[in-house]
């Protein structure tokens, strides 16, 4: 039941990566998605080999992207930055960077759009080199300020046919594109470059736009749905549960870790 | 500068409705859009009356709609209220209904929106009859939950030519739609069917996802752009001020209007 179930560090974020990868690994959780900010302070290619030696499948390392930005010398920084953050999924040992592409308010959609693009392109032959793909993850509308101009799996779809590389994938999240009347066609046009399927839920009401995501099967989201169509497109790969909650982060995290597993067997 | 300023009674809702029309009126704001609540134990003719002496234009009625239910005998009683809705705007002589759709956790967005159709093709003949129009508002994503299921202009237009109505047209507010790469095909698709401009900021942060409305200026949406946008598809109605602000709210309306004023002298 579980051999597909992933859960990103953030999920759990209280648990340092060691606690977290023993009690998933306990659990019966079948992968793990890193965040950047779970390996400081630690050798990465050590927690790669600790993390698989739990029996655990790295899936994802989260994030880069953030390329757009007014001036130029910052829009270079970002992209030596992908670089570091490719270098450091190379290390660790997982396939692909999750992108969050980014946005600046001091400039338009429309700007930021060609400086990720751009900012994608520069860093592609070094993931190529490293052997890690880039997973573009169109962000909700209401991330549009600050994190991504990319909001729409129609636009993630373009840019990765535009780029036409095949290191260029997209990360498909329910929470992020679950009202978008198109969805099920733009993710039959993905076909195999789904690299990642993350889910969560819609709460009602939501109470952060950041921090308020539900446990699956506590919102509208209709993920299985959802699911469906991604697995009809060709996906085989793990299921990501990424949960930003401060409710959840508050609560002891073994008993959220078996909610999780609970809300994944029902819901998704 | 002021000729084409609306304000809505709930950008300033600390203020009785006839506190607040005096006010707009001294500070030369051309027009008010009415909010059901602000009618609360008044003549609604009468309320009209006293708009109207003031020296304002009445532009928006807000708002009917909320069509989606589970179950039928609720979206029966939706219908009903909208003629309601539809009666009160007559009474106070204003030209359209602003229409959030709604939607309903417990069953699919496109289950809701055949039943936004029914219930719009359901009011029209009433709002013919009462020479009122009705103008769909999409609504951002972020409200796709309990509010809309029509989240974009295009679904909107789609609806529109759908029911081929001319009592049926849209309301374009820059905080739902600012986001949208199709933002500017669709307004040009609209033509003569916007009945209703709204405009306020998106503040980065956003720290509520109802009540932390920016004051134009304040924020990331390229207001100027998008007016420029509605008036080349032929739009020439006042411009609709619709803020909701916790923070607005708590400070002195007088002082705020001024700000309102000023902001959309510099920034709309």
């Amino acid at each position: 039941m579980l051999s597909r179930l992933c859960l990103h560090t953030i999920t759990t974020k209280p648990w340092p990566i060691e606690t977290a990868s023993d009690a998933y690994a306990r659990a019966g959780v079948a992968g793990i998605s890193v965040w950047r900010d779970a390996l400081d302070g630690r050798s990465i290619p050590e927690t790669g080999r600790r993390i698989r030696e739990a029996g655990l499948t790295i899936v994802s390392y989260v994030r880069g992207g953030f390329f757009p930005a007014t001036v130029a010398t910052a829009r270079a920084r970002a992209i030596d930055e992908n670089r570091r953050i490719i270098d450091e999924a190379a290390a660790l040992g997982a396939p692909h960077v999750v992108l969050v592409c980014g946005a600046t308010p001091g400039q338009s959609l429309d700007e930021s759009r060609r400086q990720i693009r751009a900012g994608i392109e520069a860093v592609l032959p070094h993931a190529r080199e490293r052997g890690v793909k880039l997973a573009i993850e169109p962000l909700h509308p209401m991330y549009a300020d600050t994190r991504s101009a990319i909001v729409t799996l129609s636009q993630a779809n373009d840019l990765v046919e535009a780029v036409a590389d095949d290191y260029l994938g997209v990360a498909v999240d329910v929470y992020h594109l679950w009202w978008d009347p198109a969805l099920s066609v733009e993710i039959a046009r993905c076909g195999d470059r789904i690299l990642a399927f993350h889910v969560c839920d819609w709460r009602s009401p939501t109470r952060d736009l950041l921090n308020d995501r539900g446990l699956m099967g506590e919102g509208c989201i209709p993920i299985r749905a959802i699911r469906g169509q991604v697995e009809a497109a060709g996906f085989d790969g793990l299921i990501e549960v990424e949960i930003f909650s401060t409710e959840y982060w508050s609560m002891d995290q073994q008993v959220f870790l078996d909610r999780i597993v609970d809300a994944y067997t029902r819901h998704v």
